[in-house]
């Protein structure tokens, strides 16, 4: 099978494989927003029946591969490899959450960017002819990240308005090449885009620069108008990251503020949730698209959506040094079939 | 193209592609180790020029990219994409150091097993057609990972013999479908395996088991005898983690002691440098490959080498909450020609 490659940083598949399956497993939270009676499972307690936010984390992951499995009726050891990430330092919540499926690993770090990255390299696989089915999975929980990246909880820090609020949440994927009403026709693999922000509390304008250019390389690798996509979905730029995307692209002589969403200001109610900038983490592009963007794309609402995991590659180690937040955004092209 | 699959975990390539460049970056100790000559660059401060370890690993990638690109006259406009990966929580080392390159980037982390699986992912994607040339790229630092791992070297902290001892390097490779000396005729994506073991300070023992896994399905899926491979390379098992290596594989009817080689054991004198039971991090397997195993196999005094660098996935977040080490392992075969 040969790809037409087009443009700088995308890959057109001639034969583009298909999203046969999805899961949504989500917290307390994401289940009382606007998504939650789209999510397949939600945990009131959000532990997930463990003793630890990671080791909840990991359960998620788990339930959510198991999840999107069952609805397919396929057993882990159909899965050729498994393309997965968390935010977490060391990716624990992956190598404990897909450990007991015993599929072959590729583990991955994009920061928010994961869910992009995963499917991106799922399609890639699959469309090469070295596997029939490929796993995607992401994560990211609140009490996780917030000891990652910030306070543990019980410090009951104040949070400024330009912060986001962590999802709790994993989303899980199989990619295959059977018909299904979704196709994966192309991806979009970001460079990373740093415009020199250090503000950790404040990542949707570290993560908009990335976004904007990736969408605008997407538009020009693949010969499309703004218009030729139903919805460009950006992962959790949020409300500040929103505004300067939109500034951005304008600079750029592009307009996407008609058909843009963002998955972190879709997944809770700012004005009941007090999740301030919007929901954020590598769970929240997954879940939404799990739980909101996919069933929408299979009806034909949408006929063509370009997904855009943004990630902020922030770490406490280099923010302590001072460094800069890098943005990293990775394009997925979705088409109904 | 179409690969042959064969076998549970293995892909091997039709049309294999080449390794056409490499380099290696390293510090002072593995400049005064057994290895010392072969490097490209060692520093004597381990600072590459930087105020701290963090940007010192991340000028390491940087500089190890733009060696290996400059061996063979390619501009990094020319890398499709770059596979890159470090230790470090959220990966800082890999995006501080390939962000000045501009290439698209997919972030990867498998503890020090990253090496092969950004030389797995490279090889396949390159194999697919989805461009001409990709890189792969890992590093890691003893200051940085002492940090992340254990205390802070100014804490002169204590190690036990089992420990082992963070290579300072970084080694990065190009891949692409021109000849030369060296193809990557298929690799074996690893699972995760866990024997429960939880002694961070004996990372030989938790990583020994996913070698076997991996070198016993690699054989299996590529129909080889133990033999039919000039030298199995692990990537940082160490003293004690190869004595539990050959015990695992002899209880699988397997016996590689003839032909085994650890890079770990291989870039220290034990006996003088005390270096405990070897080198480890994912800069360890891939400054040995770049320095060391390739220039064999380019030789023809190697004709045909599994690569399979040892990953143990460790945190201390994990390690704190009472959390097994898992390990795994991804092996790359290596052909002259």
């Amino acid at each position: 099978m040969i790809q037409k490659t087009k443009g700088k940083q995308s890959i057109r598949f001639s034969e583009a494989p298909y999203i046969l399956s999805s899961a949504s497993v989500a917290g307390k939270k994401e289940g009382e927003g606007p998504l939650g009676k789209f999510f397949d499972v939600i945990d009131s307690e959000n532990l997930f029946g463990e003793n630890t936010w990671e080791a909840a984390e990991g359960t998620m992951q788990k339930e959510a591969c198991s999840l999107a499995l069952g609805k397919i009726h396929l057993g882990p050891e159909k899965i050729r490899c498994i393309f997965g990430g968390d935010l977490l330092r060391q990716g624990i919540a992956t190598s404990m959450g897909v450990e007991s499926l015993q599929i072959p690993l590729f583990g991955l770090f994009g920061a928010c960017s994961t869910s992009g990255e995963a499917l991106a390299l799922a399609a890639m696989s699959v469309a090469a002819g070295y596997g029939d089915y490929m796993m995607a999975v992401t994560s990211s929980h609140f009490g996780t990240a917030e000891k990652e990246f910030r306070f543990p909880l019980s410090y009951a820090n104040q949070r400024p308005l330009s912060a986001h609020w962590t999802v709790t949440g994993s989303g899980a994927f199989v990619v295959g090449m059977q018909k299904s009403h979704v196709r994966i026709i192309g991806v979009t693999v970001g460079k990373i885009v740093d415009f020199g922000l250090k503000d950790s509390q404040n990542m949707g304008a570290c993560m908009a620069p990335a976004a904007a250019d990736t969408i605008a390389q997407n538009l020009e690798d693949f010969g499309y108008k703004e218009q030729d996509y139903d919805r460009i979905i950006t992962g959790d730029l949020g409300y500040v990251g929103q505004s300067i995307l939109f500034d951005l692209m304008r600079k750029k002589g592009l307009d996407i503020m008609k058909n843009h969403m963002d998955c972190g200001m879709t997944i809770f109610d700012r004005q009941t949730q007090d999740t301030h900038a919007g929901g954020s983490g590598c769970g929240c592009a997954a879940v939404t698209l799990a739980a909101y963007i996919l069933p929408k794309i299979i009806k034909g609402e949408w006929k063509r959506v370009l997904f855009v995991p943004t990630g902020a590659l922030l770490s406490t180690v280099s923010y302590n040094e001072g460094e800069s937040v890098p943005g990293i955004a990775h394009g997925i092209v979705l088409e109904h079939c």
